[in-house]
Order: C-alpha cells, then structure tokens, then sequence
C-alpha cells in the first residue's frame, strides 16, 4: 500500500501544473473539504438501512470518488499548511484514547462532555 | 511515513475496543465526515487572509487535529464499507486529469463544466 | 404571527447595533448559514428512530434555537444581498411543482432527475 | 409580507400531496437542511471579494433560490417537531444579546466566548 506523502505529491503536482495554487487560500480550501464532506453524505440521504446496504453494493465506485475528494482536501490542506498529518493524526488518536477511556466509553454513543 | 493501511488499523482498533461498531451505519458516519468538516471550516471563518496567516501560525496543533478528525471519518467509512481508498484515490485523480486537462484548465477556477 | 420582514428588521437592527456589517461579506455569511446547518444535523447523530423521538420531546427548546440561528442567516444573507426572500420562496416552490409533478413524485424518495 | 405560517402552510400542502411524509424524519431533514446550505455556500467559493460583488448581480436568482431551498427545510423541522420558529427565534434574539451585549462585541468578529 501507497504511504501517505504518495498521495500528497500526487495532489501537489496535479495542482500545481494547472496552477491553481493562486486560488488556494485556507478558507476557500477548507470550504471545498466541507462541500466534498457533503456530497459523501448525500449518497445516503432519504435511504432507509436497507436501501443503503443495496445502494452500497452497487455504487462503490461513486461513493469511493467522493471519499477520494474529501481526502485530497485533508491531504492538500495540511500541506499547504505546513501540517505533518500523520503527526497529528497520531496525536489526535491519543488525545481521543483520552477522551474515550474503554471502561467508560465501551458501548456507548455519547460525546465525552457527557460520558 | 505511515502506509495509509496503517492508520485504518489504528482506527478501527480504537473503534473496536469500544464496541462501536453498532453504531457506525454508513449514514452517521458520513454526518460525522461533514460536521468534522465544518469544524475545520470554522477555524477560518470571520477572518481575513492576514488574520488567517497569523493564526495559522500559533494553531498549527488544533488545525492539525481537526484534519486528522476528517481523516478518521474517510478512512473508516472507506473500510466498513470495503471500498480500497487508495485505489478510489488513484481513480479519482485519472478522472481530474481528464476533467481538468492542463491546457484549458490552467490558472482558472471554473468548475469542469464551465470550462 | 410575525411577517418575516419583521425578523429580518430584528436581525439587521441587531447586526448593526454591534457594527458587524464589516465583516458582512457573502462568503463568511454562507459559511455560517452552512456550520449552523451542521449543529442542527449534530442533535440526531448516532441516534436511533425511538431516541430521537425521546429527545425531541425533552431537547424542543435547543433544536429550536439552532434552526432559529439557520433561519437568521438565511435571511440576512437574502437582505444584504438585496434579495426579496419571499418572492424568491414562490418562485422556487412553482419551480419544485414542475420538477416534481404529483403523478410522478407520489409516494417516492428520487430526486427529480431520477424520476 | 407574508407571514411565516402562510410559507410554513405552502411547504406541508406541498409535501403532503407527493406523500412524502414517510420520508420525514429527523435526521434526514436535518441532512437535508445541511446539504442546501453547502449549496448556497458552493455559489461563493473560490472567488475574490470582487467576482463576488460581480457575481450576485447576475445570479441573484439562483442565490435566492438555493436560500428558499434552505428556509423550506428550517420551517417544515420546526413544523415537525412541533416548534414554534417565532417563538423559538425571539428567545435566540434574546439569549444573542446577552451573549454579544453590545459594549463588548461592538466592531470584533469574536465568539462570545472569547470577548
């Protein structure tokens, strides 16, 4: 399997040749993440359980699309921010081991304000 | 760095440790994805491009781990529902090439059907 | 009940008590219409059927105020972009008409194009 | 002007004729009420303050549309969930002038918990 930093100068370079970097500031980057977000839900929408399990087996090549969006701006935003993400990823792992201790979080869907 | 598969491993111990399998359905995993999103979009909202620099700068470690949040979600959602991110990934950026080929799409922020 | 023109002078008069016109602009204004959006959708995360009717029925005040911040964007943004909400409302409801014939709509969750 | 109630009346007659009731719950209008609101925010994305002014000159119908969009969905939750949006609305209006009393929010872009 690909390491991350594969992904990420793949996306550098693909933007770069079209020169798009000019239009890249974080608040129109973080806008795409959340639009890209968006179109991932969708696929879901109004579908009951069972439509989706049926759904899923016949679109997940549609749905892998619009996951691969949302990870090109995640990947795309932490570089241009000078963001280790595999770093704050491991971080951020360890900081949710925290929040979510097993013995209080087993089995349970609540936020950790509420455990 | 990090194989992709490793940190879908990490996550999904995490997750499984938990007992949270039951209830990640693809529809509230991907709500997840989008309000982690908006999180990360929150960051820069009100403020502009100066302020944004200045405050990249000093919230480095918070940005950081709102991406990680996202990046979570897209890998866990891409596992559960057996879909090979990387090879979507990879799909999905031969498809922007075509969508976005250099020489019409260079310096322009149209979308591919503006193009 | 109030006429909506009557929110929308609250609102404004509100905005500009405080001098926030300034950073007023379409962009920020959109962006907070969409992360208001996102806490609406956060009350009914990781719920069941049967545990969102329960928390309706003790969180009514807390839903209300969220859709109360949406709305409040929604017609902020419409006033100062100089867009007669109401008549914009009609027009989209003749339109959702055409694109969605009762014959053809009835008793379905398709979107229009898949009808 | 209308009044709320005469929007909130056209929006139930409209869905109920298609049936689309069975649809209805919670979380997929709330999904709903996010997907739109990233639809008006996607108008806004990636261009300047200046294509933005330029922009809403010749557009202004489709923004107001997508707005519509958005406040059918706000009006018909609060319908269904049995809220009062005037009353709910007020009380926001209120708790807002608390939270950003004017002496101290006047001029800053600063979330109450930070002024």
């Amino acid at each position: 399997m690909a390491e991350i930093n594969d992904l990420v100068q793949k996306i550098v370079k693909f933007r770069d040749k079209r020169d798009w970097k000019q239009f890249h500031n974080p608040k129109d980057l973080a806008i795409s993440l959340s639009l890209e977000a968006s179109e991932v839900l969708e696929h879901f929408q109004w579908k009951s359980k069972e439509e989706i399990e049926k759904y899923i087996k016949t679109n997940k090549k549609n749905i892998g699309k619009e996951l691969s969006d949302v990870l090109y701006w995640v990947l795309l935003i932490a570089h241009d921010l000078n963001i280790d993400i595999e770093k704050a990823f491991n971080l951020k792992m360890k900081e949710n081991e925290k929040k979510y201790p097993v013995k209080k979080a087993k089995g349970k869907h609540a936020k950790y304000t509420e455990l």
